[in-house]
C-alpha cells in the first residue's frame, strides 16, 4: 500500500505533517512526500521547509492521496488545469482514498473531484468550496464515497485515523493513536465559528481574503 | 521575539510542526528551524524530511526553544554531553520559554534542565524523564517555572498555544487557534495511557523500548 501526501508552496504543514504522522506508522504502508518535482517547498509564511522525495513523474497509482491546504498565498496553480491537477485526476482513477485536508478540497473540487459531493474545507474558504461545486457539508470531517476531507489541520489527523480504521482496522488506528499519544487538550475552544467569539469571526472574515489567497476575498 | 524549533534525524515531526504551527502566525515573531547544522533532516520513519535553516553557530538568544521528541532510533547524541546539549544549556540561559514535546522532555532533563522540576514526557519515557532527575507528573502540558513539557504530539499543538497566551494574550491565540482551525475531534478515545484498552497499553510497553530508542527498554 503505498500513501502519498502532496506538498506545494505555501502550504499549510501541519494539513500534512498530521496524516504523515499517522499513516507513516500503518504497518506494510509505504508513506511518500510528493511534489510537482522532487526537492524542498516552503511552507505558509515561509520559515518552515518540507522535502518532496519524488515527484508527479514518480508517484502514478497510489492506494491513498492527501492533498493539505494552504495559507497566505494564491495557488491559482492547483485550482486551475495544468500540471497539478493532472497529477491529481490520473492518480485519484485508482485510489481507495482521495483526502482533502483544509482547503486542500478546494484542490480536489477544483479537478472536478468533489462535483455534487459532500465535502467540508477551512471555515473562510467555505463558499468557495460550494462555488467549485461540491455540497458544503457540517463536520470536522466528511467522507462521501472514497472522498474525504477534513476541516482544520488537526481535523487531518483526526481524517488519517478514520482512514486507517477503514484501511487497516480499528486496531491498528487506535494503536497508532495511543503511540503518538493523540490526546488533544486544547487550552481554549475557539477552534471553530461556532464555538470563537461572534467578534473574532466576523473580524477574521473580513481579511480572511488574504489569509486564503494574498488578496480580495473571492465571494 | 525569536521562536527557535529543534530538528534533528529520527525526530517526531508532528511535535515539531504542530508547535510551528500555532507560534509561527504570532504577530512580530520569527520562528526558526535549527539543526546542529543548516540543511535537510529525516524524521522518524524516514519519509519525511525538514529543513534546517539554520545552525547552532547561528542562533545564539532565542526568546523560546522548543524541543520535539522523536522516534525509532537511539538519540545518544542528544541525551549526553555533546554539541547538542551545549547548546541546548547555553540557549536555555536566555530563553523566556524552554519546552520540550514528547520525548524532548527527556533532551531537556538530560541537559539538566528539569532536575527537580515537574515535567511530563511521552507515556513510554515517564520511568527515563524520571531516571534523569525530573518529577515526573501527570497532565497533558506540565508548567514547571519556565519550563513546559507536553506528553503527546497533539500535546505540542496545546503547549503553543498555552505559550502563546503567555507571550502574545489570550486573545491572540484564540485567533491563531480559531485561523487554523484547530478543532481536533478524535474518533477514538486511546490516546493516553488511562483510556486505551489495557491490553494494548501492556503489549505496547512490552516492545516499547523499539520504538524509543530501537533497542531495549531503558529502566
Amino acid at each position: 500500500m503505498q500513501i502519498a501526501i502532496l506538498v506545494f508552496e505555501h502550504m499549510a504543514v501541519l494539513d500534512a505533517v498530521g496524516p504523515y504522522e499517522i499513516f507513516s506508522r500503518v504497518p506494510g504502508a509505504e508513506t511518500i512526500i510528493v511534489g510537482a518535482d522532487a526537492g524542498p517547498v516552503r511552507g505558509a509564511g515561509g520559515d518552515l521547509g518540507l522535502v518532496a522525495d519524488a515527484s508527479f513523474d514518480d508517484v502514478v497509482s497510489p492506494d491513498v492521496l492527501v492533498v493539505p491546504g494552504w495559507a497566505g498565498s494564491r495557488q491559482d496553480d492547483l485550482l486551475r488545469p495544468g500540471r497539478a491537477q493532472s497529477w491529481i485526476r490520473a492518480v485519484d482513477e485508482r485510489t481507495s482514498w482521495t483526502a482533502g485536508v483544509g482547503t486542500g478540497a478546494l484542490v480536489l473540487a477544483g479537478a472536478g473531484l468533489l462535483t455534487g459531493r459532500r465535502a467540508t474545507t477551512h471555515w473562510l474558504a467555505v463558499d468557495r468550496l460550494a462555488a467549485l461545486g461540491a455540497s458544503a457539508a457540517d463536520g470536522a470531517v466528511v467522507f462521501d464515497g472514497k472522498y474525504v476531507t477534513a476541516a482544520g489541520a488537526s481535523g487531518g489527523i483526526d481524517l488519517a485515523l478514520m482512514v486507517v480504521d477503514r484501511i487497516a482496522g480499528e486496531g491498528v488506528a487506535r494503536a497508532i493513536q495511543l503511540l503518538v499519544a493523540y490526546d488533544p487538550q486544547p487550552p481554549f475552544d475557539s477552534g471553530s465559528v461556532d464555538k470563537a467569539p461572534a467578534e473574532m469571526v466576523s473580524t477574521m472574515r473580513a481579511v480572511g481574503g488574504y489569509f486564503l489567497d494574498g488578496g480580495p476575498a473571492v465571494s
